[in-house]
């Protein structure tokens, strides 16, 4: 199985348009670090299509950038090729890794970045990419993602096959799972996953752990110390309570707890990590 | 009139080139957001040309959207296809839309985040944005960019009419015009409505309020209880007087009120929406 | 031999791929000039592939805008077409030009933004952009970046040759020199040329001027009253040493002095133009 879908994503013809190469990276828009790369990938092939998922995970943080990976990837393509790069441990031993799942590749270092990705996402072979004729040369200790991440995906833009580019492995690194414990007394313990833009704290809880029949009987959800009874169905939904905040199911699939016109993050003072803990009725 | 707008700016074989998709949100570009949107439009038409107006409209800011929108859009060329979301009614009543205007297409909310562009352009139809089928399923009720107007402006690029994704409206929500009020007394009274990366505020008076002729006479302006009688063609350029702030007709074609080498908003303590008065000498 | 080179670089042929357009600005993204900017370009060469470098330089920082472009342009592919725009002088009588140097091109206001590519790449020509037809009308005196460089990059993209655009000139704006000070006394002298978003601190010293050998012989830096002793291979190098900061070849082929997964530059209270002196031992 593994072995057909690679053969389907990887088929040349079956890039019918331009490759498309997104970059996800701690580096900010400051520095010439995602200029370069962007640099390599069209020197060595410029029918790619360049997009940016984003450059503002915060620096060397591997989990920030494996949610946004996991709630970006999924609306690309089939054999959009994911390149990113938070790497704290650039230089060291740590593996350069192509990873095949879903249809799509995800190219980086190994130390967990694609480690929710590969969680949600079936049918996953993994390389370490060990073949330096892709890489450019010399390689530097310090910049792996413009010496090696990109001119691998600009490889494979051009076509060139998974197994050329190095050795299939079993493993790779992963980061704590995203589920939630397994419930106990009717608790379910969760935890805030990301805080976006606007404050809003996102868990890990999806309609698989908390159901429409369970909110409806009245479930609760409890963070730093404040009970959460109101459930809406859009930020700006007029309710019947007046609570400032409350949980609404976000665009990413997951439950997230809100203020309106406000931060939530700010209101209650969650960080990532907090314990969120959803209660039965 | 319209009628015949609307046929020669939609008409499929008028993409010569790759149709451009431009992106103005208050997403950020720390999230997921904005890379699912490109996401979503390069899944359905992966000829797009996908290209960022801004993404750092001050969260829920309606009118700097509207802004933008309007001194960035008339340089793109025509049948371009402009996405904008602020949308802090996302999930409500408030309508998705489609307006065509000046040649190009707006998708988005319906609430205001267009008015300033259908001021300045003629020739505007709008279109009350209904035809699910062209929406990404199941539509969520917290993020349309991705659901309804991202799949809306891969389907124009398609060659999809209007006319079949949804049906035409005659009205739509306007914000305070952006023009000044009537002169009375040798006075007219116009208002920051935008204030730059550089400080420079950006005043709603153009050269049809204020001539060439009102200003060699000795016009002034007052702001913040300050008046400023130096009028400049450029930021360096050398002034006879010694005046930190001055004036200085902007590249969109509004008056600013600009500090030499400095932020002239920090010096004059002065936030959008504030107060500008413009007298005859 | 230039005129060969201008030759090659501008044969229309030679674009076998849309032409890459890079812009590098201290515009930010938050207001509507970088999108002016690109939809000139497409309005007038659609088949422009627009890519950016950076648009956070810090505002009217020449020298910073030079570094990034020097250090970013080298990745790009032949006949790239790079526009910058850090222009404290626009309207003034600084010159609008284009130069040739390294087989790519450089578009931009001539006050030393180009120095430092020029100082690093051979055979440069220089042309005053003179040439209106090719610009957008009327121009303003504040915004040349959308009135002058990017209709001037569109026209490159188009097959226009430089000698159409202006007239060759043979100087220009150079920035004191990248280069550290001649060595006295078994001490050289040098300075922090950029920080980048980690805190790392670039200096301006290659390894043209610190050998290895010299390195292993137990050269150190001095910077901020404090001596480094340690050299290290990459960030996250396990060393003997307990020393928190320490130096690095950079990705750019620049020493820099960091700190583990910290900042040096704050933990050193470093701005850029600090002095470094690296001594042998």
């Amino acid at each position: 199985m593994k072995g057909r879908q690679s053969a389907a994503v990887h088929d040349v013809a079956a890039f019918s348009h331009a490759p498309i190469v997104t970059l996800t990276t701690d580096f900010g828009t400051a520095d010439y670090f995602v200029a370069a790369m962007k640099g390599v990938i069209l020197s060595r092939n410029p029918q790619a299509y360049i997009t940016d998922i984003s450059h503002e995970i915060p620096p060397q943080d591997i989990e920030a950038g494996a949610f946004i990976l996991l709630t970006a990837c999924s609306f690309f393509p089939p054999a959009t090729i994911h390149v990113a790069v938070v790497d704290p441990g650039v230089g060291s031993l740590r593996k350069p890794i192509l990873i095949m799942a879903g249809g799509q590749f995800f190219v980086g270092p190994d130390n967990g970045l694609f480690s929710y990705v590969c969680d949600r996402l079936t049918a996953s072979r993994v390389f370490h990419l060990t073949n330096s004729k892709y890489f450019l040369e010399p390689v530097s200790h310090t910049f792996n993602g413009r010496d090696i991440f990109a001119p691998v995906a600009a490889a494979l833009c051009s076509g060139v096959k998974p197994e050329e580019l190095g050795s299939e492995i079993t493993d790779y690194v992963r980061l704590k799972s995203l589920a939630p414990e397994t419930p106990r007394n009717g608790e379910m313990k969760g935890r805030v996953i990301h805080i976006d833009r606007f404050g809003n704290c996102v868990t890990n809880i999806t309609r698989d752990e908390l159901s429409a029949e369970q909110i409806e009987a009245g479930a609760t959800l409890r963070i730093k110390g404040k009970t959460i009874k109101s459930f809406r169905n859009y930020f700006a939904e007029k309710s019947s309570s007046r609570d400032k905040v409350f949980a609404v199911w976000g665009s990413a699939g997951f439950l997230e707890i809100a203020a309106a016109n406000q931060s939530a993050a700010k209101l209650l003072k969650v960080h990532r990590g907090a314990s969120v803990v959803a209660s039965a009725a």
